[in-house]
């Protein structure tokens, strides 16, 4: 099946975009044809996307995973996950249909607790879910694949609030999420448009999933996540994308990936049972996560975590293959510590770390996509803690793994806000990991022997030929840092990283410019969302 | 040889200490004898040793190494840094009984050019030098490991400048030195008193070392390092030492541990290779270190800094193998990257991760401590990119398996700052990754199933006897991050992180008792610093 946007497309070029951060204006800047240009290739480039920055496209790793256990404990891990779905089992609530597949599966089916035979669960996901799957774009240089080598960055989801310096803290709107909808389009280092970037709550609660995803796909040309938070909207998230792609497409390929959250411990709700069904019949991929606050939906350990993250996400992921064998799933883990004094989440923390970690090897072991990670953080402002909070959950995300990572970029205070200046300076972290990912260099060139003898004992390498020849490449130069001089910050008025950040999120948006649709796709979509809305009343809760 | 110290002190206990952070006062805070105490064993501990906050005692990973390079990588900067040695040499500059040991040892030596036959410097290391060694600090429990699995951080070395909220950046004096060194004394996460916490430009400059040693052997009772700005002041030091340790102790054991960097590219000064010579025949620790801004100091390539700073180290160590078979060595790698735009240092870049990650790998293939790391940054400001830079250089601290980590606290602005807020800060860090290095508790307890049997589908965990009994240690706790709700926060003045930081080093600094040193050894310190400064004019350059 071909693709319905068959326009070419530059392939990324990660190493020149690395170099020249598109989000800073450079020297030749220069108005032409309605849109700002740049210097050289990229200015030809960016001109023929519509403005839309130079992407990275999703990161290959080349790096080894870290591994926090040995082959001794992954194997207890799995042993005592199938204790719990063997003699604990787990409930399927208000779903009979789940229950029936499951009793047909041969499981001991008792009202609504479904306990497992041994090793049911891993055989239905071993022998059929794909070990790794293309979610397609609208704009196939913006599809991704999802599985093995590779990570994927969406940005974050489900914040009720968002902030900006200016504004300050404050319930999202529809305006706010198109606006993240766009920096994700304009963002290098982000590679999936993702779902819910923040709660338009401006809009009616059975309505607001239309114009979401419109959002998406108007907006953007980046692969998006579909609706989760009734099985009916899921339905008008598939019906919608059939517009966007065509119904043939959308029933041979997978164009939407959508967040399924076990209801932990140990219970699986109609709403995201419902919704799994739904996207699994129509070969659109689902993420089985179990969103877990250690010490109050699993146990105060990390073991204890990862056992039950286990148990609740095989039971998710077998689900799906019984509606649909083959159908593609992601193994989810969200963990995030406790304060034991206040009960509130905290991130950053070492065990949420190592469950990310050990999650990642489970999942490898299994052969199935892990997602888990982003930059998380329970600050309240975008300050040193939110940053040292989100690096300790970025770095494991790419070192763990983890081949789809939500919450790239944008999340603060334990995910109640998407916050603007945090968006900025979480994608400049992701443009790093870019460039960690690609690992050592071991080429001649990169040996670098023969500027070792040319230079020699006591002279500086600054003009030697083989930094000429390499200087604009060698480094990862961040976007949003500043190194200039102590006297040079000081006279240009000692601006903090959010400052820097409110800047180039205003300046990104300024400069947007959304990529062609065909306008008749974007009237049926429009329709669409008008006979639905149209359908019926309003409902705010 | 007994220890000249031998006060019985209680052996540190990591767990208590993680949860009870020190420097958060506890409800059950009371004055009493004079100090102030801590509710239940910490606070008795605490009161017998005058104050000092309950120490974490140094990392011993149980996690595995992040290995970045396949052996075939490895082999191949092993075989270019021969080269290196064998075909183009080091400098070695100014020091005629240097270049006359090289010339025995073997090599080619053309002038101040030392030519080494392959694999020499090698094998005098791996056949010499010892794969681990004790510094003993004259307090015995504070006494560290050096190699192995051990990480040992140590606060920031060389800043000239300090800062603080209230005065802002302005020179270090002695005043700023004695309060870095006291703050050290009292972090449960620092396990070494370290050097020029902040250089004291207000003492002349050829007696400044005899101020900041008398600094560390007062005001602490961790173990610290010796001066290298002058051969002379290596003597200084070793002589202090033998006042506070005793002669024999001394001669027999290494109390001292001093940063010996190269003159990159592929230059050892006269004054390094002086003050190197001086330790290593009083079999004091060295640390050879090429210090290397990329790009200007050695190639812009990972790979090439790599192979230029195994050359550079592995000669350094070599001769201090020559000066005295067995003297303690570790294997320093420092490395930076740079704009090469500005030519500013840059740092929490992924190329300088990429080289501490391969270096580590290095120096355990020749079996020798590895130092580098730290919680490097380029911000001028205690802010996100503060704190972003420095995680994504703690971090790889660990995971690279560093086992002297100097500038674990306090380090901005690229070196030229000692932040008594960022210093808070990067404790707090520190203290996150004793934690992460405990590696996952697969105990029974760990595993938890009895906690999931008891809890069940749909119930939480808060509850069951479990996370009852596990609570207080479960997770590790911040000392400084806000977890509060916005609400609460925001009623509280929305406290950022360095304002929190702020408060809680000043808290420190008002606790503070020095640790019991007997006054003879007092008196001897003080007669030895008053007879040397006697003996010279004041230098100011």
């Amino acid at each position: 099946m071909t693709h319905p946007f068959p326009i070419a497309q530059d392939q990324p070029e990660p190493d020149a975009s690395l170099l020249e951060p598109a989000s800073e204006p450079g020297p030749q800047k220069e108005a032409r044809a309605g849109r700002r240009a740049r210097g050289g290739a990229e200015s030809r480039r960016a001109a023929r996307r519509g403005g839309a920055r130079e992407q990275l496209g999703q990161i290959v790793r080349k790096i080894p995973c870290f591994e926090v256990m040995n082959d001794e404990a992954l194997e207890i891990i799995e042993q005592n996950a199938d204790t719990v779905l063997e003699e604990i089992g787990l409930e399927f609530r208000g779903d009979a249909e789940a229950l029936a597949l499951w009793k047909e599966a041969g499981c001991d089916v008792q009202g609504e607790r479904v306990r497992f035979p041994r090793g049911l669960c891993r055989k239905l996901v071993t022998e059929n879910a794909p070990r790794t799957f293309t979610q397609h774009a609208r704009n196939p240089a913006r599809s991704v694949e999802i599985g093995g080598d590779v990570t994927v960055f969406a940005p974050v989801y489900g914040p009720p609030f968002v902030s900006d310096l200016e504004q300050g803290r404050r319930y999202g709107t529809i305006e706010d999420f198109r606006n993240f909808v766009k920096l994700t389009y304009l963002a290098p280092a982000l590679h999936h448009s993702g779902g819910t970037v923040c709660e338009p709550v401006d809009v009616p609660v059975n309505k607001r999933h239309l114009d979401m995803l419109y959002a998406h796909m108007r907006y953007s040309d980046k692969a998006f996540m579909g609706s989760v938070t009734a099985p009916e909207r899921a339905k008008d998230s598939v019906a919608m994308a059939k517009i966007l792609f065509g119904e043939d497409f959308v029933e041979q390929n997978t164009v939407m990936i959508s967040l399924i959250n076990a209801n932990s411990p140990m219970v699986w709700d109609d709403t995201m049972v419902g919704a799994l069904k739904t996207y699994a019949r129509s070969n659109q991929a689902v993420i089985c996560t179990p969103f877990i606050l250690a010490g109050a939906m699993a146990p105060c350990t990390v073991a204890g975590t990862m056992t039950q993250t286990l148990a609740e996400a095989l039971a998710g992921m077998a689900l799906a293959q019984l509606v649909r064998p083959g159908a593609p799933v992601v193994f989810g883990s969200f963990a995030s510590s406790m304060s034991m004094q206040s009960g509130a989440p905290t991130f950053g923390t070492p065990e949420p770390a190592m469950v990310l970690y050990g999650m990642g090897q489970l999942a490898r072991r299994l052969r199935v996509p892990f997602r888990s990670g982003g930059g998380l953080c329970g600050s309240k402002a975008v300050d040193a803690q939110a940053a040292f909070e989100t690096a300790n959950t970025l770095l494991p995300t790419l070192l763990g793994g983890v081949n789809f990572a939500l919450h790239g970029a944008g999340w603060l205070e334990g995910g109640l806000v998407s916050s603007y200046e945090k968006f900025m300076l979480d994608l400049d972290q992701l443009s790093m990991l870019h460039a960690l990912a690609e690992g050592v260099d071991m080429s001649e060139n990169g040996q670098a022997m023969d500027a070792i003898r040319e230079v020699g004992p006591g002279k500086h390498f600054l003009g030697c030929s083989h930094t000429q020849a390499n200087f604009q490449t060698a480094f990862w130069r961040s976007s949003i840092a500043d190194n200039n001089s102590y006297e040079q910050w000081d006279s240009e008025g000692r601006l903090e990283s959010p400052q820097r950040a409110n800047k180039q999120w205003k300046q990104w948006l300024a400069d947007y410019e959304a990529p062609p649709l065909d306008p008749g796709i974007d009237e049926a979509l429009q329709d669409f969302i008008a006979k639905k809305k149209a359908s019926m009343p309003d409902a705010f809760a």
